[in-house]
């Protein structure tokens, strides 16, 4: 639910800068929350996807994004708690992912790439709607603090061990690659110039 | 069937101005018309998706497609039937998208949401293919509409109302929000500016 | 696996030029040479989608984004072998699309249609991505010639004939009409000024 209320405020606040109306703001709101959980159920044949039939995930999407249209100007004191919020929601739902695809019978290196689209797919949708190349493509170190902490949980579900420690490893993993990676201001690396 | 011709001219024209070739423009014009189908369909795990196999949605599509790419110019006294015709084929696209989706067993707040994807989906697959922030986003009460008709479909369903009476008043709803609020210049209200 | 590594390589470089990370480039480059294949998948329901779950057109689509982000500059001669191996691609990739639709009992005109996905889906997913309107839609014979090979293959499986040799021709038939176009410089016709 971390995860939800952030990528959901990331996708309303972009819409509201982009000078969206109520229904873009909303429907942004609810693809960068829910839509890297959409194309996961889409992958994996699990329909209809499970993000568009809980409805607390639903009203989570759609509580936080009317909050961030109605109240932006004064949520900007929340503006630094926002990038940590959005680690955990990262790690939580790359975690979520990739133990869902492994639970599908899917070979352990699909599943690392299968399981990280709830965490960087609706940020990925989220951007393209808005006419923008992928952040996750050229900004630090995101995608692949992601496949550390998927790697972990396919490695670990490979080797046998117990799934909740596990878990648990890779996403403070990618809790920490992300953290470290914004403090230090890395990027991963760009190819040399032609 | 009107609302196939409607979408696919829709397409079409937006592919004509951006100067594509005639696969560009017939491929636009198929994707505005059946793309938001198909996207039901993938979420309800309809394989193929029913836009996809009935030839003739496909062969609307492609017909109208052609005859924009060709005869463009002199269809311009058309024109101002096309917002009439978008309304009808929102509506009925969104109604019968509901029902479709509240017959696979998907709670109603889900097939409000699952059911505008055959309305809306196509168009905003329009724009993105053509570098747009997607129109429904941003420009006058047209997802806000479909939504309106869905919530009512999906409403009568849980009350038990018969449904095709339920169904006429859902689209008579949708086509009567898009028509005023294209002569009133109604526009969905977008955020304070930070 | 020439069109997979082919495919990679036009999206590995497209994301060297957009200046992505490392991340951006393997993904980009996956994307490019399998994103269509995962589009196939999910039309007709095979999820997950085999190119995800088969090692080798990974291993190819990872090991040529690598090769491409660190040594592109030394490739430059390779570039007029390029056009060749994406013919190539394109050509197998769309007669094997088609055939697999056909083999999901889908109707002859919606196989050629689903089995183009594999062929000309990843190219188009890559543009969108990198914010370009996608180049199968406005340049050169690209799509037509696709058509066309599809064409050939569901016409051959409705009339019965074996699949081998119609492959083939297929196969042939695009791989000819890609390179004829591209050495004449024909262009699809685009729609007269209104």
């Amino acid at each position: 639910m971390i995860g939800v209320v952030a990528f959901a405020a990331s996708g309303a606040l972009a819409a509201v800068r982009a000078r969206l109306d109520v229904f873009g703001v909303v429907v942004l709101g609810m693809i960068t929350a829910l839509g890297g959980g959409v194309i996961l159920g889409v992958l994996l044949d699990i329909t209809p996807p499970t993000s568009l039939r809980e409805w607390p995930y639903l009203l989570g999407a759609v509580a936080t994004s009317i909050v961030v249209f109605a109240f932006h100007p004064k949520l900007a004191g929340l503006r630094p708690a926002m990038p940590v919020a959005d680690a955990v929601g990262l790690a939580l739902f790359t975690v979520a992912g990739t133990a869902t695809a492994l639970a599908h019978d899917v070979p352990a290196y699909s599943a690392c790439l299968i399981g990280m689209a709830p965490g960087i797919g609706g940020g990925a949708l989220r951007d393209v709607l808005l006419r923008q190349i992928p952040l996750v493509f050229h900004r630090e170190i995101y995608g692949l603090a992601a496949l550390a902490g998927a790697v972990v949980v396919a490695v670990g579900d490979t080797a046998g061990l117990s799934t909740g420690p596990v878990a648990v490893v890779g996403a403070v993993l990618i809790v920490s690659l992300r953290l470290i990676a914004l403090w230090r201001r890395w990027d991963a690396p760009v190819a040399p110039e032609s």
